[in-house]
């Protein structure tokens, strides 16, 4: 069966995770990524040992990446007309705007939690609803926090059905080198629900949440707590077996070293993976405790590529790859190594 | 009637702010301040507008002192012999060792959150149990996040009742100006139960609690989610009311500028309150909601102060000078300014 | 003699220091503080013991401020009308429109570092070049940083002459409680030469200097390290004499404490300051040594308090308070208790 | 010709990147790493593609290892009786003790920076004092900063010669994922001069070399400013040609987003270069100027791997690989493709 070919436009953060989560699918083939302007990620991709082909949005902006060095491969036309699904990764609100050509060129894609719902049909999680996105053409993504916690209930709501969600979220204020966001020595308070809360809603609407979001001076991860009330009593013991089968959960023991969303990164880093990445969310051993029928745990989620997953398995759904959800998030897990 | 004579033994964060408490209780005399070395706090006291006499544990240490130009007033056993009553505000683990002398002047004494329950006879809080502390010898307070959320969750237990609580505590990792502890790019995570869900339960042995603790790279107060379950289903209003009319609790607005740990700092400072010093917790008003019948809200907990009005209370316990909670709280209260 | 009145525009982290410091002049009378809008800073002024009064400036403002409970005691032009001075503390570039406003209103002004030059007629420091602003009807204040090194600075050159300065500034990334700026685990660098060294030849044409600028997760006060190439060989011992002589400059010993921008700012807490300000820069005596000729020292600025001194003493100037700068100075210093 | 046999005791930060630049040296041959414990290092190593051989110190210690499944090799004096030369990477002070075992086995060893200068015959730099490391049997390394900034001052001082330095350190308070150590909003200042200057001038004795050393609350590199007067005047343009000539050190371009510490790491990662290690020190090209004839410029260390060169170097010189530090240092730079 041949290849599908999925474009990368945007090659910021989410868009570099997005481009090595496809090469890694056997089944797909990264035709390129597409930017606006020689970033630093552009230049570190260009100096890497084998960088993918690069695009520009329009022909005017192939001097810049010429000054620097880097080839470029065509236009964004040039690769829309080879994609059989664009992932856009750029920048909140921008995506909306490429969706205009993309409707043009009859190209399928996939946009990220910044957007507004209304630029897709489907608002998707690879696990809790993927039969919403077979066959959609614009599905958009949950964002980071709502991906990874989302992960965790639905594991539980599978098996004894859940009523109700409350989390904490504990998140970092900026990105590892980011220099236009981020707070010095504060704990920044959101109004309640926040929209992650609001979300999981959307995409499991039998589910009441709400949530807390405090902004703090980190940059790897976020740390949430949540408080699930299942519709039927289930033990720790139970929940952590449920926890440990889960190809996308890490659990993590405090004891062991793994301590902290640092610790996370730190062991990424050290076991060789690329760019530090982590596709699991961790979930902490010792956290995990029942108040009353209630599950309290603590999980940590790497924003950087935790939507990583769950945005292949999008394509896997809009392109009908698989129409059976196991068979589709089987596949994404095993050729990112999850499983 | 006499004024009541006090000790306070330990001059670092929190003693410092015992003393400046006891100072504006009209019903109290400060002694003075007791401690081992001239550190930069005392320096300050030196240099502020009307110190506080102070003393040495012992009479070698007076030389440490003179070198600094600052008087020495007498030895522990001086002031021993005058007080009434000692406030211990020494690191964790000097209290116990510290009783002994206390033990042998037979003089009543208060310890902090830092030492171990065991050092005395009765584990207090102002508004939770004050009546336990009547005519005790040795009390020991709960510590600065415990103080803080017990006030909220008594708040409600004494309308309707609780009966479970969950929190969720982001501290701050150091002090203002400490070097010995904090974290860099960090949040760590701490097994579940945390020592103050533990603690509420020693002082409300009615409730079920538990509580997650993760240090952030902060240094100005604590932010806290509590889940709090009702025995009786309490309205956001009426909760809210509640919560207003409460004298510990500084109900605010995040739209009105109060959005952060840092916030609240930064209008004590311009408000020109001594050290910008809070006696209340904070709540924020726009994260109170309900889920469920649980009432859903976030404080923030001024860790160097919060303790003080407790503590007073427990002077007022400890002395019998008051034997209804509601008087005693009150006197503390109108000569804190939290009325 | 009358009291000259001064009116502050701009109520933010500046223009509240300036207000203070003017309250503190004998010989200064403090007409009121204006602002658009009841900012925290305004909530807290009001809830102050001794509120100033309040100005908006333009009526249409006046709701915003009464639904706050916050009475108005005028507009600007009613406060012009009274004024001898203005000090503007507006936000960068809102101080150029004011001044059209002063002009019509034929007052005199004193704008703050974040202005463009071209705003005033006389770039000031009042150590440095007071009697170029002596009668000058606009002036613009060094900025935070080039205000506390050129107190320094001017203190070697008064004595022995100063040639060449090379400075090292690691800045705070954001102020106090601020929510807009701030980097997290990142020290930002900026090009060779920074602002603030071309300012200081602006201010002392006759010294070449250079200096590097980076951004660090901080709030409280910048540090930097000074090398300063005096015409004349100084010794460690003479130079400190020299420092510790200077009523701008608080000469203070590492191994007391004094071992941060955080522990200056504790000491100034704990000393009872109002809002924790310091108006001196500290100058940390263990890091003040000879490397050939060239003196190296390291000094902290306190950004928020530092140019009150300075700003006082352009009104002194501009008003021909004084024309000695020795006795206009003097008097600053005195009232602001920094002999 | 056989590969040389590395040992390396201690895998924390500095032994894990010690051993993966033995494993690329093609002249040498890894023999294992050396362990007290299973820490997270040890857990990752095991999880990564490729795992070295692991030894316990003693092996009483391999249940330890063997409870969480990592496979152990043999002991200490196993990998010893192999080994022609040890990298000590262990905790300070842990070194001194281990040298007792090393002279029993008559085995050579290197030591890195943390240990006291008397461990060692020779205190070594790779490029400014190969020669004295030849033969040598026990090696101890500058540390971080002093490793990284020596590569400047080398560089400039082999060309026009260098007669005075002057350093400010901007340095990280703790590593990535560090809980042990960390400051938050605080700037600690050490007493001048550090000890970083102070084993340049043991490394370089014809210089003279002070410096100021801040710790910051970031965790990726220091950041430093020099000031570096040479003994001939030498250019912008020539001293950025030699910058840019030298292997170990990478010029980059603020305005091409190589802005800060964590810019540089985040290339690293993005790159896909392993645990985003860099071994360049990074030279701030728009920071390069002169002040008089002095060269001021600001560069930026990656504390974690920067060691690792000329810790290979050291391997070379000890075990006379190479006579000549030109063909010892080239062998080390191709082999960690640095050219």
């Amino acid at each position: 069966m041949a290849k599908v070919k999925v474009a990368v436009v945007g090659y910021g953060v989410i868009g570099q995770r997005l481009a090595d989560g496809v090469e890694k699918q056997e089944d797909m083939k990264l035709l390129g990524i597409v930017d606006v302007a020689p970033t630093l990620s552009i230049r570190a991709l260009y100096d890497s040992d084998s960088p993918y082909d690069v695009y520009v949005v329009n022909d005017s902006m192939r001097g810049a990446f010429e000054a620097e060095g880097i080839p470029i491969k065509g236009n964004l036309n040039d690769i829309l007309s080879e994609a059989d699904i664009v992932l856009d990764a750029t920048p909140a609100g921008v995506g909306a705007k490429n969706k205009e050509l993309y409707l043009k060129a009859k190209k399928k894609a996939i946009f990220q939690g910044g957007e507004k719902d209304e630029v897709a049909d489907v608002f998707f999680h690879g696990y809790a609803n993927y039969e919403k996105g077979i066959g959609a053409d614009y599905l958009k993504l949950t964002s980071c926090n709502t991906t990874g916690f989302i992960r965790a209930v639905d594991c539980i709501d599978k098996e004894v059905g859940v009523e109700r969600v409350v989390v904490t979220i504990i998140r970092r204020s900026a990105d590892p080198g980011d220099i236009h966001r981020g707070v010095v020595d504060l704990a920044l308070v959101e109004k309640v629900p926040n929209h992650q809360a609001v979300d999981l809603m959307k995409i499991m609407p039998h589910i009441d949440a709400t949530g807390a979001l405090v902004h703090v001076p980190t940059t790897h991860g976020h740390i949430i707590t949540l408080l699930v009330t299942p519709k039927k009593k289930i033990s720790v013991d139970d929940a952590l077996k449920l926890f440990e089968a889960h190809p996308r959960i890490k659990v993590v023991e405090i004891e062991k070293g793994f301590n902290s969303n640092a610790a996370l990164f730190r062991y990424a880093r050290d076991r060789g993976s690329k760019r530090a990445d982590m596709y699991e969310i961790a979930l902490f051993k010792e956290t995990l405790v029942l108040s009353g029928n209630n599950l309290f745990f603590t999980i940590s989620v790497p924003q950087e590529a935790v939507v990583t997953p769950e945005t292949i398995d999008g394509i896997r759904a809009s392109l009908k790859l698989q129409t059976n959800w196991k068979e589709a998030v089987s596949l994404t897990n095993k050729y990112l190594k999850m499983e």
